[in-house]
């Protein structure tokens, strides 16, 4: 349908068009898509299982610089960060709605890219796209989705329900979305000072795949249910791990005790870290994006969660008034506080 | 908790600390929103019903001018358009997702007043706000809702199943929004070339708020349910009625004969047409932003319908191969075109 010229104008399309040739291998996977894209609303049947929902805004120069996030990953990386929110209520997603502003600098064939990395995505977690609007913006990429997930009522997690005692678990390890950032805004900094040079970016493939093409936890609800482990609160870590221990506890109303040691971080994160002169302990606390889940549970579950590489017990919750504090390496204790960065350089 | 200065920068409240302020005073008002605001998604539980999600973005600059549109207005309008998707399925919006992207041009005022347009719009539709996003944005104002709702499986109504010899119903009147559009524009045309200038807007309230504070179709599934009429095929006027009869035909695999003279049009949209030398037909076809209703019937249900003022029967629905046509005033038959307004005008 489209010449092979290399870029074919946006305008060439009209929204109708762009829309049709963006969606047309779409193919719809849920039984509970009754009605995808094509009408004035998509069509959802769950039954008798409730509905969870969640949305996102990624945008241009805030969220993302296309001068080193490719487009296909950006559509990956849009997909993750809405999903990771559905896992996060241990729940299952099964739709999204993808919204775009699209400048006219962008062409078809980018576009093309963008919605290949949001299909990705969306086979990778066996979810139907199922609306969206297409639109014109003045300047940037602006994307939106909101992703649409079921699960059994007695199934849900929510923040507000941990209980003192509990222990504070956190999947996979932290911090290298955010050295990867850091690596990115280095060489993109060395590039545009001196066009000829290439990229350094090579044995650095894990914390650069942390920060471009970060995976939601789509494992982590169906593992805690094979372990027989409901927690009694989740998040997802897309702020940073201070920022989501805040969240469970204050709204849980508890104080925690968070152990420095404990905190999952990777060989790689840790010498990056170093090479920058940061704490890879910060870069954990405070870096985000990180889109692993942190939970609390049950003490008397730890028996069944103790051996999985997969899941790292970091600390337990008390009573609110200990507070919520970083036990360091040393054995001090720091108040955690969100913007974990400032205060803990600070100490 | 703001002082009372008039401006407040959106910096002084960070992230979390504006979405706080702006959602303090929503209340949850319908039985399935199990819950809101305050966690990684929001909870719905619709039980036996069917689901139905839409999703509209709104961009500065595109689809709206802040040199005339009050962000109280811009809010209650960002909402009506979603809904009218929901109320095109014959179902009934329940929640709703905000998603906003804010360059620090805006002040927390503005984005109160923004809040309060969408607020007063939920009310007035009995719909919660269940979640959402706030962002940056390194220029204008980006607005991206997504609208949930939910009907009986049996009262859903799509676009694709009208039937040979239905009738084509539309509710209202329609090419308002658009001419209102014009005078908006020619005011501020005036302004900006003579700023002391005031706008001369007196007397012509109805096309200007259709253009500023449009209402979605809330009342027409009621009334038709009264009625005992489902309708074969329903869509909602965005795009002019040209663009939305062609969707109907086009997604049906079906003709249709629409009459030019069984258009309705308001008596004060058809004077301002004139006063800037546009035919009202044409404005009514391609115009746009109507957020009407147009559905078919079958012929059967018509002594149903016949009476009420609030709907106008403009034409049938035909064999494919007849085509989609305007029968004018003058009994000539044109081929309609989303692109009404060109062809019209070569005619």
């Amino acid at each position: 349908m489209l010449e092979n010229t290399g870029r074919t104008e946006l305008s060439s399309l009209g929204e109708f068009g762009l829309i049709k040739h963006l969606t047309q291998f779409i193919e719809i996977k849920n039984e509970s898509t009754i009605k995808g894209i094509g009408d004035d609303a998509a069509v959802i049947d769950y039954k008798n299982k409730q509905i969870v929902i969640s949305t996102d805004m990624l945008v241009e120069g805030v969220h993302f610089d296309l001068a080193y996030m490719p487009l296909k990953h950006l559509g990956f990386k849009s997909v993750s960060v809405n999903l990771s929110d559905i896992y996060a209520m241990n729940a299952t997603p099964k739709q999204i709605t993808v919204s775009l502003a699209i400048s006219n600098r962008f062409s078809v064939e980018a576009m093309e890219e963008l919605y290949s990395g949001l299909m990705m995505a969306c086979r990778k977690h066996n979810v139907d796209i199922v609306g969206g609007d297409t639109t014109t913006s003045k300047s940037g990429l602006v994307i939106s989705i909101t992703a649409i997930g079921e699960a059994d009522k007695e199934d849900i997690v929510y923040r507000n329900t941990a209980k003192e005692g509990d222990l504070l678990c956190v999947t996979g390890d932290l911090g290298a979305a955010y050295v990867g950032l850091q690596l990115l805004e280095r060489e993109k900094k060395i590039f545009m000072e001196s066009p000829g040079v290439q990229p350094d970016l090579e044995g650095n493939d894990y914390i650069l795949e942390r920060q471009l093409k970060p995976e939601a936890r789509k494992d982590i609800p169906v593992l805690l249910k094979k372990l027989e482990v409901k927690p009694t609160a989740m998040i997802d870590i897309s702020d940073g791990l201070s920022s989501e221990i805040l969240h469970i506890c204050t709204q849980s109303e508890l104080g925690c005790n968070v152990y420095e040691e404990k905190i999952p971080i990777d060989p790689s994160t840790y010498n990056m870290a170093r090479e920058f002169n940061l704490d890879p302990t910060i870069c954990a606390l405070s870096g985000g994006e990180d889109y692993e889940l942190l939970f609390t549970i049950d003490s008397a579950d730890f028996p069944k969660i103790k051996a999985n590489p997969d899941i790292t017990v970091i600390g337990h919750l008390t009573h609110a008034k200990e507070g919520v504090n970083l036990i360091t390496k040393a054995g001090t204790s720091v108040t955690l506080t969100a913007q974990g960065w400032d205060s803990l350089l600070k100490k």
